[in-house]
């Protein structure tokens, strides 16, 4: 984790949410529960809320889901959700976020190159 | 989505990856895949695979993971995945990540007082 | 786990299924890894692959991914693969699947009755 | 599905629980819900519940997990659902979950031969 300022060009900046993490553990003295192992396990617990927000959903409606008045507080909770334990992950796992991102979008690019991939879903799929 | 200056007050900055997210799927006439029901799925896939990552591992050992050789560029690449999929969900659902975190940490606050908190694991597990 | 003669009122019989795991993993020692902490992870990824097969297909190619020699046999393996790790955790937690789902539908029936429940998907996601 | 009588070879007899969720579904006009797309993302969800259950505990913690007054019946409650969307899943896929297991078994037999794999938890790790 850097402290230095933001570099403008930075794809992610996840610094002042990674020290709120921190001292909101600390104040709580619940840094011992939070092992990468047990972190992961809270990450697959709120992706798991997310799932069922979308379960019954058609493709179709889950495109409004974030304004539907109906879902869009419980989207918007979700999502924090998952963002809160996966920046707090890197944090105790000391992986930038910042860093991780860049390698594997210019491996994206080098793996899924525009002229083969242009609209092909099932490159996806295979590894 | 904010196309502004970064506030220096912001938890997090998601602007240029976001951009950079939308350019790789448009580029490739992929945003036809990527609805918020599929995304989610999408996730759920990495997330599966950053488990994968620490299944058999004590939690003395997943403290170590991110910088163990054996497994330091895979638990690199599969928080980016995770990350790359989250960002690019709460983009095709119009939600402001930063300002979903701001609020949660505030409602989390509240939610589990320091006095009341402190080194309690299980104010977690109740909702 | 009961050894005694399946009841053909049984709703599931794992017995076969759990005394197999229990032979595989013993053979290769593997029992110090089988943790429920540990198997409900494996579980987690084996999830994850299950929803990797799906995330870019429409609901109605889904109808068809048992079929479809594209994904018949992937689909086939990564729902083995979510059976087996259920009943070795349930094993090891010792939990009698047939009775708790037998338990669980009874419940299902009281919380969803027929008359309120005709063609209502919302009644789902409220817990 | 087969409907005849259960083989006492068989490792795993669905029969019974698949009919009653196949008619649990039909009288309350829900099968239309229930696409496979739509299934993987509620196991998804129940997947999630049960990793809540675990996610602060330690290793040995979760050993007694399955008997502690404390957590007994959630587990119970949680195995219950997964199994109950995974059987699901596999009758609207038309898969034969006992025979899926059965050849995963023997392909895993062979995968991880006994003199290779004893107490060697990478071995699973690596695909």
């Amino acid at each position: 984790m850097s402290n230095s300022a933001s570099d403008p060009t930075d794809l992610i900046d996840t610094t002042n949410l990674a020290q709120a993490l921190e001292k909101f553990a600390t104040d709580r003295n619940w840094s011992q529960f939070h092992s990468p192992k047990n972190l992961v396990m809270a990450l697959t617990g709120e992706v798991g809320e997310l799932s069922e927000i979308f379960q019954w959903m058609s493709e179709a409606d889950s495109m409004k889901a974030g304004q539907n008045p109906a879902t869009a507080q419980d989207v918007k909770d979700e999502l924090a959700d998952v963002l809160l334990y996966l920046v707090r992950l890197a944090s105790v796992l000391n992986v930038d976020l910042n860093e991780a991102v860049t390698q594997k979008i210019k491996a994206n690019e080098q793996k899924y190159p525009v002229a083969n991939s242009l609209g092909v879903s099932t490159k996806y799929n295979k590894k």
